[in-house]
């Protein structure tokens, strides 16, 4: 590939080594230039496990199985069964497509054409899947490009004997999830090195995501104590900021809320758009609790579908504090919800003035017991501010929905 | 990264090199582990131009800048002017944050340390984009790893007097953009094969996104006759189905169409849950056209909100052409729009019968000269679903405001 396009075979493998016990080393993603094709492949194979996709068509420029039998020292031969296989499919091609199989008929033997000692593990249209074991117990698995076809193949390589001989050599790792909101990522790599760091079996990543700070602690066997110690001596300035210990997004844990009070929600939308409605409807089954939205992009929709007063909208602008709260207090009405949370804001790049400069939001979540406000400016581009504009909002709830009694929030 | 994630920036950077004239040689993505990292690093700056993202946090596993130090046998050092700056942000960041400044002090101080020679190239956050010169004429930039603060730094790189000398260097291509929608991915690639297919300084890829197919035609300098001739002779097949020459996402084009009409839209989404309105509230300046959105998840809502009528939803179902006909016609006058989008399907993976798979999707768009309507059974999971009905439906309401009036739609 040229590297153009968003790559989804790289990020599936990855998650399955990982899943497996395999460690990722790299992803490299090469073009049809057999130079760094060559190299590419051959400081994959010194990998444990060397997994490939794509070019694996019937045509010239498809070089993946010459370049890894040349990585291997290997010769290259037809399989006669394998030949057979891709003929019959080629046939019925040609047949579909009123075209003589004469045309066909180079790109099969190219295709049927495999390292010595590979095996084949399925077609995709008329491309053979391979395994090649190799050095004493390494692995080479070559897959189609296409990620639907990679995904299906893919199963077949984790059962050969081959495969099921290095999976016994791997150990899973454990895997520890702390997900804050909330606390900046300086703050939670100092709790992490004052509490003595990582190390001793326990890998630790801090990663920013729109104001969440994820860290995983990725746990050798053998480890867990460490691990176990390591996450309660970093906890206690910050636990504070924990809201979830598993990967569920904060959409999720918002829908889990509202479930396990009885309780409905609804959005009033101006500078995110629906973005946070979008986020919401992206679980199944979000239907139990979330019942609609507003977006109220105009002043004229703000006060006909969400009943906010032209007085307060003259007064206070669109993008206040009082707006917020009475778009939060008109969707619960208007929509028949428990809860609303109501986002008012400038993303730009356009509309920012001295005193209300893009970037400034102010949310607004309201619930049977009362409300919470937050007033933010975010850094960043329109995307960003956005982002994280909603990202904040389904915290808040999260918050409103936390908070006990008397609770400040 | 450990692999697991889709990468946004390789294929922005990889973009950006084609369009100045670099080739992309190999994307390399590494984690954390030292070894890789550098690695991959020492094998980077051997190329014309290395571009880096990510690894420029205040922790200690952010170790881009230590490791491009080595591979260019180059010193660190703090650059006060550099510290000076990065404090200024990490000031602020602590008031607002309501912490101590000594939280930030070891990483302003990390995050201001950078190679002998190295420019800065602005901020993300407190984490400085960087480019170093080295080897008479190869470039180094170091660029922040979120996706919006990388494509905001980017253009700073261009414009330093080393990024310009490589560029004089190099020969941009050419490129022709012919954006289609409705058609097979396969109906294109025969008519560019019928065409005479790519070649001849020529370099043709089709891409199938949510049904849209993008077709990019990248020209040598001196083919561009041979480009123009290629062009011309494959569109005859196709071009009902061409809506673009330029890679504005189709939400822009509705924008434009509605504007240049002087129209109002709004959105009446149920399936999608709002997908639609975030996407044209993307675009800066939607609020031009676009007023607004109910997003009716519940029936209550489509009744309460959109005034569908009870007795429609119960003879025919919420996800019903009846309904989506509704949806859009009370989005119109609720929210006072010329042009209404509706959206009610089955998104799953729950929900669906054999009456009414999931899959399916009503979309209704209406104007004030009469409306359109499809009915269709997309593919894939709840995320691919919700995503092609979105599209679909952009779709849907450009061919609403360019048809000509009494044309079949």
């Amino acid at each position: 590939m040229r590297g153009e396009r968003t790559d989804r075979n790289g990020p599936f493998l990855a998650s399955e080594a990982l899943r497996l016990g395999l460690e990722p080393a790299r992803i490299v993603i090469v073009g049809d230039n057999p130079d760094e094709l060559a190299a590419a492949m051959a400081e994959g194979v010194r990998a444990e496990a060397c997994l490939v996709s794509g070019g694996l068509g019937p045509t010239h420029d498809d070089r993946t199985v010459e370049m890894l039998a040349r990585a291997l020292g290997r010769g290259l031969d037809v399989d006669e069964e394998l030949e057979r296989r891709i003929e019959a499919v080629s046939r019925a091609a040609a047949e579909r497509l009123k075209r003589p199989y004469a045309d066909f008929q180079a790109g099969v033997t190219k295709q049927a054409t495999i390292p010595d000692g590979a095996i084949p593990i399925g077609l995709a249209g008329t491309a053979p899947g391979l395994l090649v074991e190799h050095d004493g117990g390494k692995l080479v698995v070559v897959l189609p490009g296409p990620p639907s076809e990679l995904r299906r193949l893919w199963p077949n390589a984790l059962e050969t004997d081959a495969f099921r001989a290095l999976l016994a050599r791997t150990q899973p790792p454990g895997r520890r999830v702390l997900r804050f909101f909330g606390v900046s990522e300086s703050a939670v790599a100092r709790a992490l090195a004052d509490a003595g760091g990582d190390g001793g079996g326990v890998e630790a990543t801090i990663c920013a995501r729109d104001f969440e700070i994820h860290v995983d602690l990725v746990v050798d066997p053998g480890a867990e104590e460490r691990a176990e110690t390591l996450e309660a001596a970093m906890l206690p300035p910050i636990e504070r900021w924990l809201y979830s210990r598993d990967e569920r997004p904060i959409e999720e844990h918002v829908l889990a809320l509202l479930r396990a009070r009885g309780l409905s929600m609804a959005t009033a939308e101006s500078e995110t758009g629906g973005l946070v409605a979008a986020r919401l409807t992206s679980i199944p089954g979000a239907s139990d609790a979330f019942v609609g939205s507003v977006v109220a992009y105009s002043n004229e929709v703000k006060e006909a579908a969400l009943g906010v007063a032209a007085e307060l909208l003259a007064e206070h602008g669109a993008v206040s504090a009082e707006v917020a709260e009475a778009m939060a207090c008109g969707a619960r009405e208007r929509l028949g919800a428990d809860v609303a949370i109501a986002v008012t804001g400038i993303a730009g790049p356009g509309g920012g003035t001295e005193e209300k400069p893009v970037g400034l939001v102010y949310l607004h979540a309201e619930g049977p017991e009362g409300g919470v406000a937050r007033e933010l400016t975010f850094p960043g581009d329109r995307e960003s501010i956005r982002a994280r504009s909603a990202v904040t909002a389904l915290h808040l709830v999260r918050r409103l929905l936390t908070r006990t009694r008397d609770e400040a929030v």
